[in-house]
């Protein structure tokens, strides 16, 4: 997978931060991850094939988290989109896309198929042959859920020049799900170890915003190959970030090291850090593996 | 007044043009002229005081009009915003914007003036101290109206030095309304003409977008000392223009000619056209006091 960074500024505006929003690509196919406004600009400027975004996650309804979600849906119906859209978000999205496409007259050239999520529970919303979404509950100051993505792991890859040519078809199945063969007909033994490998693994990619520190999620993103966690502020601003609902770069750190996670990414950064050095430096301070998100990073996992 | 272009773009969005967004400065106040995505950003960017936007004007609900309101508003609140803001646009308009600062649990620092328009009559819909606004109902997709911004005239401006020292202060009023005055005290005669010069003249400021070419606007905008009016195409595409209700260059300049504008400004480019020396052309060819909109530019009235 590969987890693309478009936006790391938080609810108050800057010129050089976007707000919200990050791909999450899985194969051939895209995952939104929240979409501020101005987000069909970034996914412009940094090339990402629009048609290969199947899937938008909404954490919350914060504007700084959706309010370009209506300008890319009309802006994909004026350029006929036809490929069908998985939306997932919280209760009141579909309303408010709704209401803005009614008023503009546009009825949509492709289908959205809205799943609405739930904020006091995990459960996994969404799933296709590629990828499971599971919510995490988050604490804020309005129903929030962050989302793990899990890419499925692959059956065990046969070694196509170690396969007898008479090798009977239906076998090929029993390979791949990782069994020894005996054929009654010949006699013969295949060993799996012989003719296959280890599939891909399972990976798991976490995304957290906007939250107060919440232990809760712990159990819900451990052992998550990349966790995307909100650093609104600094160690100083604690009582700040407590007060907002939003979480401190050590804090992020401290989940990223309880889940024993493999990176941290940490972003949202508050208008007033020009240099986040200090974010930085505290989270690596409780967690080596972090990362500072910016604009157009892309990360693999 | 100052006319400054935040936006020339139209509805596919475009890299290097931002969707339509117009401020118009009268004296200290400024009215800010439909509102697409990203106008914030433009605002902060042109350095535009967002205190002094009293007033906002939408045309119409296609989202290249409207999308950056809701942010815009968010964001004012969120600074603690106290002034005032009247805003006028079509029907829907306040339930879109109601909805979502529902669902973002906002309750906005600042108190919001609704003034419904209506797309069918010519109206006064907006007055102050300093200017009137009047609807000008436009042939489009939806509900759409351009408005006609009249700064008001001043009364006669009094030339200090002339007046003797001894003057009555009630006969100022008299000389600021054009009068002459007779005291019969003193027997004596005050030739407004000697004590007064001409006051500022009324100013008009019209803007146009979206419309299919449309002369019934004429009579409403008729001597504007400026006119924004669409160009979305040129001559060659007049047909998908007229499919598309919008207007070609040349129209634009028919129009500025037949409603003896003093000057035009044309904008609301289609994404198709890199470069404007075909929209400059055909307009000039028609109505020489021609002007290509340009982000950032500011026109003074």
């Amino acid at each position: 997978m590969e987890f693309t960074i478009l936006g790391t500024g938080s609810a108050t505006l800057q010129l050089t931060r976007f707000p919200s929003a990050f791909v999450l690509s899985v194969d051939n196919e895209c995952i939104l991850i929240d979409c501020g406004e101005g987000t069909q600009h970034q996914i412009l400027k940094y090339k990402i094939k629009h048609t290969r975004i199947r899937t938008i996650l909404i954490s919350h309804l914060h504007g700084d988290h959706y309010f370009g979600l209506i300008g890319l849906i009309s802006s994909w119906s004026l350029n006929k989109r036809t490929e069908p859209l998985t939306l997932i978000g919280p209760p009141g999205l579909l309303e408010i896309i709704s209401i803005q496409l009614k008023y503009s007259g546009t009825i949509l050239s492709f289908k959205v198929d809205f799943i609405e999520t739930k904020s006091t529970v995990s459960e996994v919303v969404y799933e296709n042959d590629l990828f499971s979404v599971t919510t995490i509950p988050l604490i804020h100051r309005v129903p929030c859920n962050g989302y793990l993505v899990t890419r499925k792991g692959s059956e065990r890859k046969i070694i196509k020049e170690r396969i007898p040519e008479d090798f009977p078809l239906p076998y090929f199945k029993k390979l791949k799900d990782g069994e020894d063969i005996f054929d009654e007909l010949s006699g013969k033994t295949y060993k799996n170890s012989e003719l296959t490998t280890e599939g891909d693994p399972e990976v798991k990619v976490a995304y957290c915003s906007d939250t107060a520190y919440f232990e809760e999620i712990i159990p819900i993103i451990e052992g998550a190959d990349l966790l995307y966690h909100e650093a609104t502020f600094t160690h100083e601003l604690i009582e700040r970030a407590k007060s907002t609902f939003h979480s401190t770069a050590g804090e992020a750190a401290q989940i990223a090291k309880k889940a024993q996670v493999k990176q941290l990414v940490i972003g949202h950064y508050s208008s007033r850090y020009k240099e986040l050095d200090g974010h930085l430096s505290e989270a690596k301070g409780i967690f080596e593996a972090t990362l500072l998100a910016e604009e157009g990073l892309t990360v693999k996992v």
